[in-house]
């Protein structure tokens, strides 16, 4: 078989060494977006143990259930030519990998979503090694996106820009959240995703809840409705955008906090560049909602990284003295949210490139006044 | 507000009553079915802190993140009586929490599925406290399910079973399990749900693999197709069950291993009751089985506990010394696999009572031929 284009071997040489700089004898990295990275499996996030041990100086093998071992072999995993050992279910896979590995062994390091029971299994079968977190290896090689993986963040990109721009076939005074939801659940899939991974439709009061989960309220004339949406691709990289939308005719108050809203979001799209910190991309987002009196209605950060996990980092964060580099893909993201009343949040993907950035999400800004 | 019948604050005591038991200071929950357990508060899995902290001697309290707080404050946790902590982007939460720890604190316990990141930054937080798994304290908890929680059950089982029901509306030949899946995933949440959990579909040899990713391969006649599909009520509860079709006409060979399966799952169905141990309940489904010449492709243990979590204490694993109680809840599903070729599989959830087993899927356990 041939290798997947973006699941190639050399990942797990990059951090094979990365680990072994890091005085790290082996990674352990269970399902998620760590194991995928490395592996292209995507592996179901079970109590049963599955986990990629990674030493720093000899073969690279994956421990699967015996009932998972098809689905591993079927996925990238199976053309990186590492061996994928099946346990049985009266099996104890924790002594299973401390009997491959060297004696030695001082230092491992366990993917950071690692459920702290299999962290503690690991720790008992291991007592002799110091147990770090992998992050220290791997966050700067899946934060520091290659140009495969950037297209593919640019195809999941368009893909949820398809599903923004077709918002009015849904989203209307009289449906409830839920049934506005579920439809847009449903078009994710149809343009482009495997999973859809959250849709956030706060209509009215409910937009001033940034995280608000779908309710049966139903949307009326005049609502500002912020639709925050988001699935994986069939590669596995995620898809993120926020528009905000008003059902009929908006309030003159609504649309002077949009307008600075959309004034603080493109300025702070169009300020990125490698060598920023963080803290300055927030903070050039940030100030002008602060000038113009919405600074305590701005109550997030302006942005996280996305790739494999849709939030990953680089985080964009105040005071974060994170620098950009090329190759960094992070959400813009700035909110402002009267509470009780109304909300509006407008979110680009941005590629941080040489010299600038790239909005992977190319919907109008400008808000979208439905029928 | 009136307290949510199933979510009520004596949880909460009997938690703190058992960590004290245990000489524990303090639980700290994140986001779960733990969380949800002891406050009903259904929190997002992310990056950013959330952690109801449980002292065994004090008020508990629920740290979440400022923009998450309305969504908190909305879920039964609002109504518990506890307080609701927000936390700016720019603060600590961990040190938020160990400040307000009494600084003796020997003792915490994080959920068994706290990502390693949290509970190292607890370590950090609390570097004189021994960290242990709080599984400890709330798994006896969980797995004793009270009649609110059996009777959230029965209706979470009810709707899965009317989803199997309708399966002739979408499983034929000459579509792909994709195509099949998706009306599966929609009709999961028709009939009851609020979130789809999983759908498999294992279409001819496919049927062969047990955890099996919705391909693009199409039905053919003559195809045994398994199909196994969870979803979570509104309450949080969880439904599982697998029944196996085929479309078309099936052949001996089949109709001999479904016949071996299907007395092997009435009679392990049968033989739940109080005072069996887990192993033995495996042996009634496994013996058969084996004794037909078929032990070599029944690869997985027979069932799993349910609840607010798909898989969660007791297993049902062959040598397993756990003893049945009257509340616990879990699958019985013996399967048999040959590989490349097909495969069969038959799942119910069982509640285990007073005097022996509710089956809580009720459709037909007979092999279900479609046109």
């Amino acid at each position: 078989m041939s290798a997947h284009p973006l699941y190639t071997a050399d990942r797990l040489d990059r951090a094979a060494k990365a680990a072994a700089a890091a005085g790290l004898d082996a990674l352990l990295v269970g399902p998620g977006a760590d194991l995928r990275f490395l592996t292209g499996y995507d592996a179901l996030p079970l109590e049963r143990l599955t986990c990629l041990v990674l030493p720093a100086s000899r073969d690279a093998f994956l421990v699967v259930p015996a009932l998972e071992r098809p689905a591993a072999l079927a996925s990238p995993a199976g053309d990186l030519g590492i061996e994928i050992v099946g346990w049985g279910e009266s099996e104890d896979p924790y002594a299973l990998i401390a009997a491959r590995l060297p004696h030695t062994v001082a230092a491992v390091a366990v993917d950071n979503h690692m459920w702290a029971e299999k962290a503690a299994a690991f720790r008992e079968a291991l007592p002799e090694a110091r147990q770090e977190l992998a992050g220290q290896v791997l966050g700067a090689l899946r934060t520091r996106k290659v140009p495969a993986e950037v297209e593919a963040l640019r195809r999941a990109g368009a893909a949820i820009d398809r599903v923004h721009s077709r918002m009015g076939e849904w989203l209307r005074a009289g449906r409830s959240e839920r049934e506005v939801g579920r439809d847009i659940a449903a078009a994710i899939l149809d343009e482009g995703h495997v999973r859809t991974d959250f849709v956030i439709v706060g209509s009215g009061p409910n937009s001033a809840s940034p995280h608000h989960e779908l309710s049966d309220r139903v949307v009326e004339h005049g609502d500002p409705v912020v639709v925050d949406i988001g699935g994986t691709t069939a590669d596995g990289y995620c898809s993120d955008s926020t528009r905000t939308y008003v059902v009929g005719e908006p309030s003159p108050e609504f649309l002077r906090l949009y307008e600075v809203l959309l004034a603080a979001q493109c300025a702070q799209t169009d300020a990125v560049r490698p060598g920023l910190t963080s803290g300055e991309l927030d903070a050039v987002g940030r100030d002008p909602i602060t000038a113009a009196g919405f600074g305590a209605h701005f109550i997030h950060r302006t942005g996280h990284g996305i790739g494999l996990d849709t939030h990953e980092e680089p985080y964009i964060v105040s005071g974060s003295p994170v620098v950009l580099e090329p190759g960094m893909a992070f959400s813009v993201e700035p909110g402002i949210y009267l509470e009780g009343k109304y909300g509006a949040r407008i979110e680009d993907i941005v590629v941080c490139g040489e010299h600038g950035g790239e909005r992977l999400n190319l919907t109008s800004r400008e808000l979208r006044v439905l029928p």
